[in-house]
């Protein structure tokens, strides 16, 4: 059987860069906190304890933390004296996890969770330690890797400590380590501060762990696994990165997207094969979308599921809670909250429809408004199938509008319409006739007299 | 006089990469499904006969040519036994064609008439056949094109049979081949079978034509030219090329596009020099747009002709059969189906005019809503010159507004309103003293009343 | 104390290449035309004159020049006899100005100012003239700067008079010089027109004053300081290399921008720090937004001021006047005009408010209407703190929505409602028990006779 896993999850950086009230961590990519981002990659992972370490400046980040995982999964590393004395203020939480532990960061949170299990894989016996490395392009400013002849590292340097010759070398660290927790914590308590900063560095426990026998095994990744995000630019760099992948995912999977770039996805948004999309999208989380819906261009989504071969938009705003069944066509400048649409239901113009329950085949009208808000309380409207609710009528929440029945164009709707009937509230039209031509000679006298007198 | 032509569209592939349900050659690029692209080549070049071979699997591809070209347009290749083998299925519909045949591609289409036509110049009496070539920046997987020192074809090799120094060749096979249609079904009957795949090659036909004295001429013409899709991802590269092409046309014709990336173009598109147009634009086939007219982002068009010196959007959107007179202004939130607006008519906010006649300089408020669906039938209205449409007026069609004629405020607008008159349906209004706070008391105590048993 | 300084902006070009009839340099990046940029950059180095020279073709130049600089500061260039014929123009308008003067380009206005500071400060005694060279990627078609050991200028070839050496050199002429006016308008009498054209050009000055003595200085700055407008391409090239500028500006300051790509500013935009703006925002000119604000995607901005932790859109559109205080919101396919919102206040779904002044708190329900015009002028409406505006209800102007005041669902208001009062005009409902069942009895047995008599 395979070992214990835990993750210990380093986000208690400033983030300064950032020049945000948010802690930098809790920035979203994808629509998720990037915090999540790692918080996710451990739960995929197997981890049977997730430890967040915080700093003492952003508390929010530790009432997220216990939102997502727990009043006991973060820590306060306080002072903030570097990423081993980080790594220590976990230790207290680690008590009695008998395993392997991964060290992830809250603002470098997307290595794929395979590549994770590659290097628990090289976690053996033989292999104390196991750390992630990449290629990089530009290595300026990363720790070089340093490795052995077989393959094994060596040790870890700084940039800044590196010599001409190891500048050359492109092989950087991640800053993402597997190790035996015994191992970890055992060779943390070595690591010295004897450096410009007075810091503890992670990256220096490979180098003492040879002194004590512990190998350090290197796995090799991609550049992208070790994106972090540092400042609004770089933010918006990692965002563009998953959106890329999101998009080429999609349309592997079958999605058309007439414009790939200017379809926006969140980390959970699921496409089915055959949805045609075009441009000009933008899925929040939680969306769902059934084979062979079109999406029409200019559309804002989230947490709603589209049924299959509904039509949607242009220009359709779905707030959370929406449910729309097959064949369901809900048109332009429409929006839906928390409402239910049946089969074949439709919305095509101009109506804001939240927190009701339309039945199949219900028709509602250009500028139906579903009143569900008194400036007090919100309440529920149900419209039964095949209902035909007539343009420019407001619904007056809570009400039920039968099933077959009718409203009349441009009713206030306030007491339910029983199935098959017509409710109505109108006056009747009268025409006074040459009031318009008269109306006109007045202003057009009025105007010229005010001209005059000017 | 110039040779008789005609065209043969191989469209039977089966496209699984595609992942769809639609046949590959019926996804549009640009407004306009890749086959449809292909047919309309064949026209340019003035085909006089054009065949598409489809597949037994598809035959909504045959139904599909049945609508562009007739009945007899299409033929079907079952089982497929390779391109030459689909060629061949097109031999009896070609029966009494005498001339030069060109072979097209269905999931291949974007090669530029132009080059069509340049193949036909160099089809003489001494090149039998000619085929249309490229230098490939990457050659992988294409046949390659080895040339006679007199720059003739000798063969064509492909990417699997052909040695080192022949990969090393970057001349490369795009299929379009250009043939006599003697010379061509003659060669065709010769093709072997004689490879792992026990399949028909058309590539064939140039090194037995060769041996028989045909010689095959190479015209050179560009790699976007041979451009296939196989795949969603490819199928938005192909899109992301037409768009390219379309943006750039757009400007050096005088268009003014504030940022080219996020205005899409169908095949079709119209607009004259001295348009200006916003960010973000979705034109759907058969758009025209007049001189001076200015379109302001988010707007999504079908079907309809915009005219000189029109203000549209932001937020509009046209739905088919709709024509706007000079220096219309349709504003945000706006819908327009099947309508026609006279010279300086306006509909600047919140409205749908669906299957209207809008006179010159008629000013339809916000909140109009031209109810021409009652359930069951679709009616047209009519609103006269200079009319004055008051906001939140609905029109329940059919119905006639007369020149200069006004509405009321709020009205439901069921019966002719006479030229010149008022038409009007209202309540009158009643103010409640005291009513708004004495609620506000009623619902807070209520409230803190609920609060306390909770 | 430093010396005068003085402006020369040369619009005199035709421009035909635009394909437009709009003068090219009226043509805006950034929102605002090109002549204001190099108007704009005039004034920031502190020129106390800035003239403008214009072409007999363009009146519509002097007009623009005259509302932003007053009656005299344009010249007319008659026939354009090439640039330093073009500079000469300006000299009866420069009279009496005794400092240095800057000659920069209506269609190329992009130098940065501390660029210009940059000449100024080289323009000493010993330096009669700079230069502002940059070293161009492509130098194709540039005038090439020659210089001499001591990095003084020599000369200026130009591209088709350079020899292949002098091609080879990619240092080249910007066109912005800075001068003495005394020197440069001594040196410009001296220009001869012995050329292909039989133009005078600038450039030979720099050679012509050598021989008298007059030493030429260069500033090398970046290609993209050099970057004109010729054509619509070009145009869409210099907007995209503006918002590039502005994108990274508005990220290095602390905005986050989901896509920056997709995001619009203009030359006067500001963002604070920790705005969230997600996809497909539109700002015109005009625009501030405030700390903390959540801009939704599509939101179309004018001339509109936006408070702190105001939440704005999707598919929200603001036009000119427009202030919002704190924590306003303005939902879904609302249009803002021209009006003011005090905090808190929300109109949240399908509303447009135009001329109107909302007090704190107020809730404008979904489908309100501020009826504006009546056709012949504009009103103002007024709507009281706390107060609760019914959905689907119409107020026409001018009318005064008291404090804590309460609308009827559906209302036409049209006379002033009492603070704490309901105001309410509307029909009573009546429900026709059954008229819907015949309805459709009715139409579906017209319809199969129809059917039947076809």
């Amino acid at each position: 059987m395979s070992r214990a896993r835990a993750a210990i999850i380093l986000a208690a950086g400033q983030g300064t860069r950032m020049k945000s009230e948010l802690p930098k961590v809790l920035h979203p990519v994808g629509g998720r906190a990037m915090l999540d981002w790692a918080i996710a990659a451990a739960a995929k992972i197997g981890a049977t304890r997730t430890i967040v370490v915080t700093g003492a400046h952003a508390p929010a980040v530790g009432e997220h933390v216990a939102k997502a995982l727990g009043p006991n999964a973060s820590v306060i590393q306080d002072p903030p004296l570097g990423t081993a004395h980080a790594v220590r203020a976990a230790e207290t939480a680690m008590a009695g996890f008998d395993g392997d532990v991964i060290i992830l960061y809250g603002d470098a949170p997307f290595v794929p969770p395979a590549r994770l299990e590659d290097m628990f894989t090289l976690r053996t016996e033989k292999n104390g330690i196991v750390v992630l490395a990449f290629e990089a392009r530009d290595p300026t400013g990363y720790g070089r890797v340093v490795r052995n002849a077989d393959g094994t590292l060596e040790r870890i340097v700084e940039h800044k400590d590196a010599s001409e010759a190891e500048r050359a070398n492109t092989l950087c660290n991640s800053g993402v380590l597997c190790a035996d927790a015994k191992t970890l914590f055992g060779l943390l308590a070595k690591v010295k501060n004897e450096n410009a900063k007075r810091e503890y560095y992670l990256t220096d426990i490979p180098a003492i762990g040879r002194a004590e026998g512990v190998q350090t095994q290197v796995l090799i990744g991609e550049e992208s696994d070790a994106m972090g995000v540092n400042s609004k630019v770089e933010l918006a760099a990692a965002e563009a990165a998953f959106q890329q992948r999101a998009r080429i995912g999609a349309m592997e999977a079958g999605v058309t997207l007439i414009d790939p770039a200017t379809v926006f996805f969140s980390y959970d948004t699921e496409i089915a094969p055959d949805v045609v999309i075009e441009p000009n999208i933008f899925f929040g989380p939680g969306v769902k979308i059934a084979k062979g819906a079109l999406i029409h261009a200019f559309c804002h989504f989230e947490r709603t599921e589209v049924g299959e071969n509904a039509a949607i938009g242009p220009f359709a705003r779905f707030r959370p809670g929406s449910k729309l069944g097959k064949k369901v066509k809900i048109g332009n400048f429409v929006e839906v909250k928390n409402s239910v649409f049946g089969e074949g239901a439709k919305a095509s113009h101009l109506a804001y429809i939240g927190d009701a329950d339309v039945g199949p085949r219900a028709n509602l009208g250009a500028g139906t408004i579903v009143c569900n808000y008194d400036g007090f309380d919100k309440y529920r409207t149900t419209i039964g199938a095949d209902a035909f609710i007539g343009s420019d009528t407001a619904l007056v929440s809570p009400v039920t509008i039968g099933d077959r029945a009718y409203t009349g164009t441009g009713s206030v709707i306030t007491k339910d319409v029983p199935a098959g009937a017509l409710g109505v509230a109108r006056s009747r039209q009268v025409n006074l006739e040459g009031w318009a031509d008269k109306n006109r000679e007045k202003k057009l006298k009025a105007k010229a007299e005010k001209d005059k007198r000017e």
